[in-house]
């Protein structure tokens, strides 16, 4: 798909907090942005001293913005992600970070991506999240999106804990484990794949749920419809903590369900020419790697 | 979903050739529909001497029948969906075999599911297909439906082989293994789940990628949208073998080209009250079984 | 293996601390041994008020007692061994608990097991354990034994940690993940089990080496010999910490060394007539279950 | 370990049969060897027109040589150690194939490992090898060592068969599942590998039984003593096949008995200074390759 570069008349940078290293990539990016006539706001947390750009808030960039241009790792894109999830701003990933599954530009690909952004020349992606809710005693406690995932887990103690399962419903069974990770195609090559979960392409309207270290050898991973509602029940004694996207946390008691489906709401990504999921995972992931010669 | 029994005036029965265990269950069924004032076909080469009903080919079958009711283990299901692909005769499946995935029906349940089916007491559920083409030098040299999984693999020779992969004409990796399973979420419980593939609940429009024994770590399946088509060619100097459903096999020689998409048809399954696909993976697969107190 | 009764003429009775359903099993077994002979020692944590017996401590009970007869789960069984690792003094495991896998008896065999064992009618099994340092600027800060595993993990935070792994001195690789567990063949069914590690039978002189949930496709665990001497050091920024058998902990920093080898001592268990460690894994982790037919 | 060089008098050289490449390595050792005063001997079948050196078969290079130098891949090593296993005669790997678990020298640095070994620089390693024999009626048909491993398999039909195994007499649990794999700790990174099977060290005393595609979620592999005695029994109505190594089969009817314990004999293999088991799993499976930065 391709859009005129009309559409991009003002851009927002969000970038790690409180790094030089990311302070550096947002001047260079609003001095080209600037120099192409393109109105520049700079998140607030994000600015430094010295940032040029305007310092905006995440409501004023969801008001204003026609992209977001998101510096840092996958970390930083998971928070923008989030933050702006009820909006439709779409979102493009510069990595200066670890791994980047999301982050997909590098930054020495950052002027020419720009350049390809401003002239259209991207393709579009929707990606859907999860949106997660802790009951206790028939009251909503906690309510948060997730892009990655979400887990309801065992807390500090480090016990087993036990949870219900059902999906829309029904019973599924009761899960002896560390913890339950319900996760995106997104997050399908994040922390659901350190715990032996199914690798779903982003196409792919699906949730997995990917049981984090089960005391039993046969809860193999299950991919459901991204239309089932999930309800994580911890039982009796056990106390727990359910995260999302690893980046904000609620304790949970006994009795606590946690009920977890589609936000209504998706992230769009855009993507520089010739990106690749599966060029992705090989890079990024070894993935399929074969035994050297 | 109910459906008023007017629906259900002609019914076809098919089994698996020549048991006389089945014999017995077609007769019985046979005699169930007919008291019931429903017009009985049974699959000619299904029909025992003494078989109430009339014979009737399978295309006799896909024109004039309501219901195809299936009596026998899932081998007979897998058969008879894919010779009724084509058209919209919806099928019934009455397990007398191992495992019945497909066929959930138990034996002794079989006269309140017949009673339960004309009376419309029962839901609907769509299964997409696969359908495969071997195309060697630019022709299409066999063709078949699969309901279950479409599987590129060694020969008789047992030496392993190599695989180059695509998925939508995109390059995915050369794959050194016995052999590649490309799954339906059907199909996701059968051959696939030996090979360590994901468990895809049917209503995930998805297809599975499950290498079959590879030669390296990190070979993990993946699964795709539907609407993808996959390309597996046979490399030098390996000969092969295509298998579809394990019931049709071909011969692959290097140069060879398997190339797989989901199919334009569908299987339309129906399932008697309290059919549940959770409690099928935990009855027949112990799914989900915790260590005995 | 077979032994006199004259063996045994002191038992110690440990169980689980202020469990009343423990206590009543405890005066059972008692008034067992007594009638038979047996002088009987109360391990003085496990006794409570009007449970016959003569409380002693864990050293009376290394000094004095033939045989030690533990009563609860695995957890009772697992504190017990670490508290008596350097003595010779050889256990029998009543199940009162959830699993078992260490206290094979069931409740009620006990009146017969315990005939059993006082006519030498038992196999002896020896197990070896794992002895652990955690190792700060070059001192040894916490010392302990272990059962079944010794764990470096991530700690409450629940961020993942780097370990740089290393084995008889040579770096194996370094690990991000939430934690690596070193488990002994009797540890295979625990912790390790839940991490995907191997089986190993408990007449194998080996150690799993099994990442828990590391981010990557590759890790797959490796079993090495019982004389080797593993070192996993936390890297840079990470807090993590260090768990013996699940009972006891201790908080690490980056820099600090946790070195495993297998401990000079072993335990001896005793099992009776009848006992296989096959039928252990068939019953209690549903080992090989085939799909029911 | 090291050893003066007057123990090599005689080397014997054996390559893959008929292939150019590795007459010329071949030619070029016999002349670093001759070079060095070194009795050279060529297996026949390896020797081509021209190759130096005194043509040889396995019973006289079992009788005179002092080691063995063997040069091209895996197959060729696992040849060479199956048919040289009842003598002492240790085995140096070069490799020119694809993988070289085994064949771990490179071909750049044979003259350097040729100069090591006959200075005595060299570290020695024994690995055990598997006898199996096929038993039918009581009688032995068929009888072959395997250095990496012996599977039990469907036949050439590919339908999944059925196995009971046993251990040292005792009933573990019937297989269904397209065979079993027994593999040696060398054979874990082979065929077994493929089927997620354990890593184990070669300095661990043990057998892997690796199912190979289970249609089971529950059938873990196990890891037991190299002491114990391995039954594998084909069930009705199946046909099979018994191989070794993947270089010997036997077709197998029902109610044939695979026996598998391990060889009286061990092969002994000579490394050159640097040698490493980690690096190697390292280098050649990608072994605990980290997402890439």
């Amino acid at each position: 798909m391709t859009a005129a570069s009309k559409e991009f008349r003002t851009a927002a940078l969000i970038g790690k907090v409180a790094s030089p290293d990311v302070a550096a990539a947002l001047a260079g990016s609003a001095a080209l942005l600037a120099a192409r006539g393109v109105n520049v706001l700079i998140e607030s947390e994000s600015a430094m001293p010295g940032t040029p750009g305007t310092p905006a808030s995440y409501e004023a960039i969801a008001a204003t913005a026609d992209v977001a241009i998101v510096i840092g790792g996958d970390g930083t894109m998971l928070n923008a992600a989030r933050r702006l999830s009820e909006t439709r701003v779409p979102l493009v990933g510069i990595n200066l970070g670890r791994l980047g599954f999301m982050t997909d530009i590098a930054r020495d690909a950052m002027p020419a991506a720009i350049d390809d952004l401003l002239t259209g020349k991207f393709t579009v992606e929707h990606r859907h999240l999860l949106q997660g809710e802790v009951i206790r005693g028939g009251n909503c406690i906690h309510e948060a999106v997730a892009f990655n995932e979400i887990v309801a887990s065992k807390g500090d103690i480090g016990r087993m804990i036990e949870l219900e399962v059902k999906v829309d419903g029904e019973f599924l069974y009761v899960l002896r484990a560390d913890g339950m990770i319900v996760a995106t195609p997104t997050g399908s090559t994040a922390y659901a794949l350190s715990a032996n979960g199914p690798i779903l392409h982003p196409a792919v309207a699906g949730v997995a749920l990917v049981p984090l270290c089960p005391h039993a050898l046969s809860y193999r991973p299950i991919t459901i419809s991204d239309r089932s509602v999930v309800e994580l029940t911890l039982l009796e004694p056990h106390d727990g903590a359910a995260h999302f996207d690893g980046q904000s946390r609620v304790a949970t008691h006994a009795g606590d369900t946690v009920r977890i489906a589609c936000s209504p709401h998706s992230v769009t990504l855009l993507h520089p020419p010739g990106y690749s999921y599966f060029a992705m995972l090989r890079e990024k992931l070894h993935w399929s790697a074969t035994p050297r010669h």
